[in-house]
């Protein structure tokens, strides 16, 4: 199944079900909201699957510049760093300890408050803050208890998603140097406007990962297509993580980090900050500029058989003081 | 005026007004939740003030019980760390630079999914993990526009709340050299049950801190009686910190980090990391044990005239695997 949140004037928008090829729409009876839904899985499911059936004859178009980010408040924004090649690209080029990954995943707390709509302009307050994307999947979750193994995790997974981790990568070091996680670095995160079950992925979520290739474009040109299955630790491992000494609310949004692939001279990367990386590395300098008002950021995640399967995030940038 | 959130079943309770005294409790008509009080503060205020108004004849007994936070779940949670002589301390003892606080607020984003009832057991995974509390004054706020300066940002408080912010040290130095800020350290947090309109406080609200006492009991003994007054930074300055890069949603609970005073020695401490680290400097070694199943903490803080401002936490603490 996929879902999709469409604009009602409401802060929760109104949940939706979409087609399998994201043309028609139908707003599903009885339930309001997508956070509705995962509050009550088991009872929204059957609903949300007879929609599915009638969606196809019965569903209205579907107008991408409706639809709001699956949660526009979520309960929680979760978000991990699980592509090794990402962290020994950024250690070395950063002269930090190339460690790569240690056997305890990273996984910070981000704002859940608000996330930006698929085709919403992303307001920054400046472009010499070193705007930058992270193309990342995610998935959602229902209610996790306290103390879950990640060999029971998987079975949390209600949902999964494409997103756009908005980043300020000036205040990276000193937010990072402070100890105490990121919050002028981390702005309000994008998600594209289709949340699926994984079952739509059929084999592509497979040990607990999402196995596409994101695609990234900037002005039109692609910037990277890495793989999601390279994470170090897979959704599941990462929900044990995050679950040590909390419950974990049902709706939570759990992020794999930026998706990078050991094949990054051939398939790009999902992040300026790691590009620049290896420029840093290969030339001694970061070359590729950060983002600047009016520039558009694109991303979607082809599937070989059933295409587009999230629906495109495609924002332009903009900045309170130019 | 006081606010009060009650058990009703649903997940967001039903908010009501207190008296004066906290004694006396009435449901607030047409305005089901805190988050809907404070989502339409402007239309809110005035059957909030009508209801406080006809509490102390028409309330019903306050049974602390039924009390659950005054947001069980919270748009955001953010939390500084703005008194001095707690920084001072905890990098003495623990052989960082001592530097105090530099000009830039620390600050973390904390879950704000869940938050603990004023009486509810407190459940930790083990207590091999430094269990702790940490004794705070928060603010809440309406919604504040990205980039509102500190000269601005005290007119957004809405409400002024107790905080305990428990804590899991054993997590601390590890999550802290990660760079990526708390997730085990930090598990849910719990709030008094009495959210109270600045005015409530008097001239104990200055310089947007609350400058009143706040009362800590282990198992009944005074802990630690440290006053709020002595912010390096205020709230304005931590609401213009939040506010760089992101609108700050109605709702979000902003703390101050653990209250603590130059004059420790008298006042004692607000948890118990920082008395572990002035034993660590005075004598070489943290003799004050953390938590262990069974233990009760309380927290208060009791105006000179207006009484118990907040009402009381007093929660016993619970592990999963003794």
């Amino acid at each position: 199944m996929k879902l999709v949140t469409i604009a009602d004037g409401t802060r929760s928008g109104r949940l939706h079900v979409a087609s399998q090829d994201g043309a028609r729409v139908l707003p599903v009876p009885g339930v309001q909201t997508m956070q509705d839904a995962l509050d009550h899985w088991e009872a929204s499911a059957p609903v949300l699957a007879s929609t599915s059936d009638r969606v196809q004859t019965e569903g209205a178009a579907f107008d991408a510049s409706t639809a709001l980010a699956p949660f526009p408040r979520a309960a929680q924004w979760l978000d991990g760093s699980a592509f090794e090649t990402h962290a020994l690209l950024i250690q070395e080029a950063w002269g930090m300890p190339v460690t790569g990954l240690n056997d305890r995943p990273l996984m910070y707390q981000g704002m859940s408050d608000r996330f930006l709509s698929p085709t919403e302009t992303a307001l920054f307050p400046s472009d010499k803050d070193g705007i930058d994307f992270e193309g990342e999947f995610g998935v959602v979750l229902d209610t996790v208890p306290m103390g879950t193994k990640a060999k029971d995790a998987a079975n949390y997974v209600r949902l999964i998603v494409l997103i756009n981790d908005w980043s300020l990568r000036a205040f990276g070091p000193v937010e990072m140097a402070a100890g105490f996680g990121w919050m002028h670095c981390k702005p309000a995160t994008s998600v594209a406007p289709f949340a699926v079950t994984p079952d739509e992925l059929g084999d592509a979520w497979r040990d607990a990962r999402v196995c596409l290739p994101l695609t990234v474009k900037r002005n039109g040109e692609v910037f990277g297509q890495a793989n999601g299955d390279q994470m170090k630790f897979g959704f599941d491992q990462l929900i044990e993580h995050a679950a040590y000494s909390r419950e974990i609310a049902a709706g939570t949004i759990l992020g794999s980090g930026t998706v990078a692939n050991t094949n990054y001279a051939e398939v790009g990367s999902s992040c300026i900050a790691e590009r620049r990386a290896i420029e840093q590395i290969e030339t001694g300098n970061g070359i590729t500029p950060f983002l600047t008002a009016g520039e558009r950021i694109e991303m979607t995640a082809v599937h070989p058989v059933k295409g587009d399967v999230f629906g495109s995030l495609s924002q332009r940038v903009s900045v309170q003081t130019p």
